[in-house]
């Protein structure tokens, strides 16, 4: 007799979990998926932030077992933008709207090699409505495909040339000085930045040493570039590689962005002091 | 060999996340019947708010399968309200507080057909603490009753008739208005209304075409009745049937609540433009 | 053919629901122990306060089976602080940082009877970030551990009596008032005392009977030491024990912390009206 693990399904939204769809969504999996297990990766993206649930889905899934992943941030629900279902390279499947939310994951994951649109999908709860597809669509879908169904029979093919990619800004050098964006703010206040591990080498950045940030006008932080919080005094800023191997700006047992009052895209120029 | 699936067990409440009450909940569910899958619906119901509770319970259940159901709202905890078990007619067992909460599920589940008071039930946790019954009750109920025990063993039997209901406000017409109230603010401050499909036709709202909407004294909201958010420009009201056949107001990519200033029960009435 | 309980791993931490924290760890769980059961006790402590990690785990372990309890309040992530794994002598395994988050849990399972350091576990992932030590060291190395590894195997042995404790505030008995702190405030507002069910008969308090409660200079609340919220009007303070048999004040439908403006470590003088 073979044991066989249980399937995976992973699950991201910005549903927050004040409300009842991250739950009724569960409740949908395990009606007919029962022996699923689902991994809750996230539920707080900012609303209708795909370009985030893209980046989270990203970082998490290089410690997440291969399997069904859905991913619903999707502000143009009931409207024209496909619901699709993506088959990767390596052995995963992406589950979501096309608007992006997926791609960076299916970048990771090796590629799409089949996908298909799954709006009309005969794994959907009838009727759809109009406002609730995670529910209705992308659970029901991917409980399905967990289960075991072809992802050639959960909806109609398209060409994964023609999936809508994220427009990211990207960071750059200008003169010394590395110029880098806020791409995520946690709950303690750590802002990470698109500029991460492969900008280090041309960033002039040396570990243990200071480095001064721009932002704004006239504003400059002084800082330094360390590996962790507790390398410098509780309050004191300080740049480090994130858990993501992301830059990130953080206040030794503080928050800075809300000292700095930085958010989503708000650039910062880096060099060191 | 015979594979059976797990015991479903679903779990709402009013505790929130931020302390340990839906955890403990968990770990006795799970030291009593470890094969119980459960399914948090929704801890984030409105402190002590049993209508709200209700609506909920209500709405998940078409979507969930079969099992415990568990809906701890319970502002009275330790006075004289019963503790109860509920067998449906369609097979589910509901656990909670006896003011209300189950009855909305009782009634979608085909009504009750056996009814237990619990509060001294051989399943409960000695001691029992004067204001965690969800813990020391209804958690350790809910998982022997999923673990297979039988209902007439968890307490003592009661009139399902004597059960205590909801005195829900009901939508009404007056000449060509629908009087319609807030049962429900999600997240997003969509705001759902205790009018639905049903009373649709007599409405005189079409699909596409613009309503009107008075609250208060002198305010007027107008918008148009519609598919879904994406069917208005972003920024604009529209009146929608949500994802629970409730009617419902939102601001597409923004939040009606707020904007309106709407909570619990406020009263809107509502006509073709 | 024996049937075995799935595993148990227990989670707690100051981590939040907003970000992907949480679920990355039960991804990691996921990958290395797919039949454990991962029970979230609480991930809402208070930011940093190992304290409140402590307590809230001393409150859940007892309705806990056992298992492997994780708990990261670390707000010396990266620095010089020890990671360990904590064999304790009823069965359960403890593995978090050594600040004393794990050691009042460690007592009630009948202290440590074996511990090792895991800051280079074998079973720890590969990079180990500087600041993510919840994903990289102790979720990976609780589901080694709750896979069946030896906790012999998961570090490098350490002295239990090396451990660090928490320095907790005490109660303690001045004149006729029994003086106590806050230790804890839940989301309803309920504060929660380092005095509890061993301090009653020398408190002179009695069930029903009037209480003075002092606090700050010259502020006095008048409330009834009851059984619980529904023995006083709504709206009413009252003195109750909690369901951790802690000595508790709250207001009967109300919120007792921001009435009283009541917060971690403050002091509370009690006595009898």
């Amino acid at each position: 007799m073979r044991v066989m693990s249980a399937p995976v399904i992973t699950f991201l939204s910005d549903y927050g979990l004040a409300d009842h769809f991250v739950g009724v969504c569960h409740a949908v999996i395990a009606g007919i998926c029962p022996d699923a297990r689902i991994i809750d990766l996230s539920h707080g993206i900012p609303r209708h932030n795909a370009r985030a649930g893209a980046l989270t889905l990203r970082g998490a899934l290089p410690y997440t077992p291969v399997g069904v992943h859905i991913a619903v941030v999707d502000p143009d629900v009931g409207a024209e933008r496909r619901a699709v279902a993506l088959q990767t390279a390596d052995g995963r499947i992406l589950v979501g709207p096309d608007n992006g939310v997926l791609m960076l994951a299916a970048e990771f994951a090796g590629g799409v090699v089949e996908a298909v649109d799954i709006a009309h999908s005969p794994f959907r709860l009838e009727p759809v409505s109009a406002t609730f597809h995670g529910r209705d669509i992308f659970a029901a879908v991917a409980a399905r495909l967990a289960a075991g169904a072809r992802i050639a029979d959960a909806g109609t093919p398209i060409d994964p040339a023609d999936l809508i990619t994220l427009d990211l800004p990207r960071p750059r050098r200008e003169a010394d000085e590395l110029v880098a964006h806020v791409v995520y703010v946690d709950r303690f206040g750590n802002v990470a930045l698109d500029a991460g591990h492969d900008d280090l080498p041309e960033s002039g950045l040396k570990l243990g040493r200071g480095v001064e940030l721009s932002l704004r006008a006239d504003e400059r932080i002084e800082g330094h570039f360390v590996r962790t919080f507790a390398d410098v005094e509780p309050g004191a800023p300080l740049l480090y590689e994130d858990a993501d191997r992301r830059l990130a700006l953080a206040i030794s047992h503080g928050d800075a962005a809300a000292t700095f009052r930085l958010g989503l895209d708000d650039e910062l120029r880096i060099r060191p002091a």
